[in-house]
């Protein structure tokens, strides 16, 4: 689907003022070079930027603000491209500013267990580094392999991991951001606690680049926990599944993830992705993916013992204990490519819900009813452990008519139930694009006016990412 | 001291007006009454609003704040006047706003782990309700017994627990505020992850109540530690006590808590507090109180072998087990109340400054350098493990002109200090009234017109807490 928000006109030679700025940065404008900075795993969205540009310093990105500043040209900060909200789609053209080459980690302080990274550094680089120093970097979306920090912290990610440690935000101390004024600021401290003023730290966090561009963060890192169990629990009732997750927490067990896939997602995953063999019972309805961590074998699988109790009072089937690091990864890389696999299959529309943790089961049972009604398939999956549920709505044979016109009036009825029992929108795939139409459901226009006086306050021009997030 | 800004006027009528509101709420007027809401924990300090009213719902303190926008009157939320900043005086006069009839646990939803209380809940009574059902509220100031839970998010309180589990900020899900318009908002959703818009919720914790008043709040709970084992950790040298500090989060344990005391903190709280009784050796200069939590006590054991051996790496001295409930309860009296005990010997003043962990042995000698330099004695403990030292400036013999004029240069040393190694003014107690003056060091103009627009954004009037925060 090409773009069609109107694109701003870029005025007379500004190219050639992007080339002549200090660094002789690399600045792209043909078709296919744009084309490949015009999409991001959301759908299949194309909104090619007019110019992209590639800074490599922090005084670089603010000259190439200040430049858009001063001719009131729209500007989307770019990461790797694996958002799954279009929040860094250049819907109104203009610059994409590709921070791909801002991808050093600049100090990894193994004293403090802090490190300072640019935004272009991959997840799973980061995460690897600071292993190799013991110290652990937890947030984990599926995509760590090539999502970048600077969209981890714009989209406030999560995965698997978050149940226990927290989402990005949780990891933030400090962030160096552009203004879109050009300015350059710092938003707190390097320090566990702050009580100093303002919290513009978490302000920026989230925000999607709509607020200004972060430049470096530093990062607090926990000790590298020794050990882990990981077992695969399915169950004839994902209803039942469901209700075992907030059971795992009441029994006073924090596992390091808690994810919930639907039979549908496994098979087709499977399907998917090579190596990995699973035997899956015909009668299986949905798994739980289920893993602890920490630092002593004997309390994990003491901790282990306590799961498998609750998982058989919900009537689980026959439990798979990864033995091996190879059954391990084999484990995880199936769950991480659920997503992948899934939207390979059709046309479809995926939705970030989250509820508290007990309503699961009852947001699953909707999604469920909603599309019997409406007469669409849906695959679901996620990190349970939070109330996270990723829904995918498959259009398979659907009617384009009624997915056109009858999709919107389905998620609306979904993201209504989600709210009304304590939920919202996304749980940490971000707004962007493709979620602005539901924000009136989560929020009224009292606490929209708010968010749309923060941008105006930090973007009076209106030039940062715009047509996302706010309704 | 009494309080010298000046008051505003209250308007012909406006004590009748308050009156008049349904609800017929409590109204206090008379100046032992109101000298009573006029003063915190912070110095002497004495600010009494000129009148105090105590709502019971969130639609009184609605109708309370729009009466005040109507006229401009100013309007300082209160809750239990355990302040260290100075946050809940009413500088400018006005209405105090006292929270403390708005003390309802609404509910204990132990299904999804979260709690929804009012704001005038006193943290310990909200910790012990919450653990009667195998629950835990881990944020934990030391005024736990009389502070409120409304303060602790205005001030983003944090505690010995903060090193693990964080601080006020972290617990916090969704929250009820009125704002200066007399406007009432939920900020978020009741969810674990929230990645919906911009997060109005961590803008307003910390806030010191300069944006609007929270009604409500929902905490996130975590399962209970059953069990604990405690220290008391003497050094003959208080540097290489606070070196221990970071050594042992090097060494893969992140204790539940991590007190750092001067030698002086411990012997005036001894002499301070009743029915504590420690041997404390001659040479002994600092102490580390050391907790460990978790469900395993064979675990905890081999944690604090760890422990003992970095201790041991840094010449620490004979250790104190805490063997039972009681001793611990009589360490953790002590440490609690070292404050009141430094604070009952001589007119002082009290910093909350902030640094990376490792900076922690250079900030205390920073400290002591600086009183030197200007002739006064210090005495520091706190959270060592969040690199959060309160440094109590004892006035002692120092001369009324020297405290006056000097120590306001000594006190901007030790903070230029602490921001230029990574550090910053505010761990936990917040700006409030007496750290204003210092936020330049923390904030240039271009942050602190960033904060200054959001204040305005909320509260266009300036009637919401003036005086606070912002210089």
């Amino acid at each position: 689907m090409p773009g069609t928000a109107a694109l701003s006109t870029l005025p007379h030679g500004f190219v050639d003022a992007l080339r002549a700025l200090p660094g002789a940065l690399p600045v792209f404008t043909s078709p296919e070079e744009l084309d490949r900075f015009g999409h991001d795993e959301t759908e299949d969205l194309r909104f090619p930027p007019q110019v992209v540009v590639q800074p490599r310093t922090t005084e670089q990105v603010a000259a190439i603000v200040a430049l858009c500043a001063a001719h009131a040209v729209p500007i989307t900060p770019m990461g790797a491209h694996t958002g799954l909200s279009g929040g860094a789609l250049a819907v109104h053209g203009g610059v994409g500013l590709s921070m791909a080459k801002m991808n050093a980690i600049v100090n990894i302080d193994e004293r403090n267990q802090q490190v300072t990274v640019e935004p272009g550094v991959i997840t799973q680089v980061l995460q690897e580094a600071v292993a190799a120093k013991g110290l652990y970097y937890a947030p984990d979306p599926s995509s760590r392999g090539s999502c970048t920090i600077g969209g981890n912290l714009a989209e406030n990610a999560g995965g698997p991991r978050a149940v226990k440690y927290g989402v990005t935000r949780d990891f933030v101390l400090n962030l160096q951001v552009v203004l879109p004024s050009g300015e350059v600021i710092w938003t707190g401290a390097n320090t566990l606690k702050n009580s100093t003023g303002y919290d513009l730290t978490r302000l920026i966090v989230g925000s999607e680049g709509t607020l200004g561009i972060i430049t470096k963060a530093v990062l607090r890192l926990v000790p590298l926990p020794k050990e882990t169990r990981l077992m695969l629990v399915p169950f004839p009732d994902a209803h039942k599944a469901c209700e075992a997750v907030s059971a795992v927490f009441r029994a006073g067990i924090t596992p390091s993830a808690l994810e919930f896939m639907e039979r549908d997602a496994i098979d087709w995953t499977l399907r998917f992705v090579e190596g990995v063999n699973i035997a899956i019972a015909e009668d299986t309805a949905a798994h739980l993916l289920i893993e602890v961590d920490g630092n002593h074998g004997d309390v994990l699988m003491r901790e282990c013992e306590t799961i498998l109790g609750v998982m058989e009072q919900f009537g689980c089937q026959d439990v798979l204990f990864a033995e091996t690091s190879a059954e391990k990864d084999a484990l995880w890389m199936m769950r991480r490519r659920v997503g992948e696999a899934v939207k390979s299959n059709s046309v479809y529309k995926e939705e970030d819900t989250v509820v508290p943790r007990y309503e699961l089961p009852n947001l699953l049972a909707k999604v469920k009813e909603v599309g019997a009604k409406y007469g669409f398939k849906s695959v679901c999956y996620g990190h349970a452990g939070d109330g996270n549920l990723h829904v995918n709505i498959i259009k398979g044979d659907m009617p384009d008519e009624a997915w056109r016109k009858d999709l919107p009036t389905a998620i609306r009825e979904i993201f209504q139930y989600t709210v009304s029992v304590g939920g919202t929108l996304s749980g940490e795939h971000g707004i962007g694009l493709v979620q602005r139409p539901y924000m009136d459901i989560a929020f009224d226009p009292v606490q929209l006016d708010l968010m749309r006086g923060i941008k105006a306050l930090f973007d009076p021009l209106g030039i940062m990412n715009p047509g996302k997030v706010l309704p």
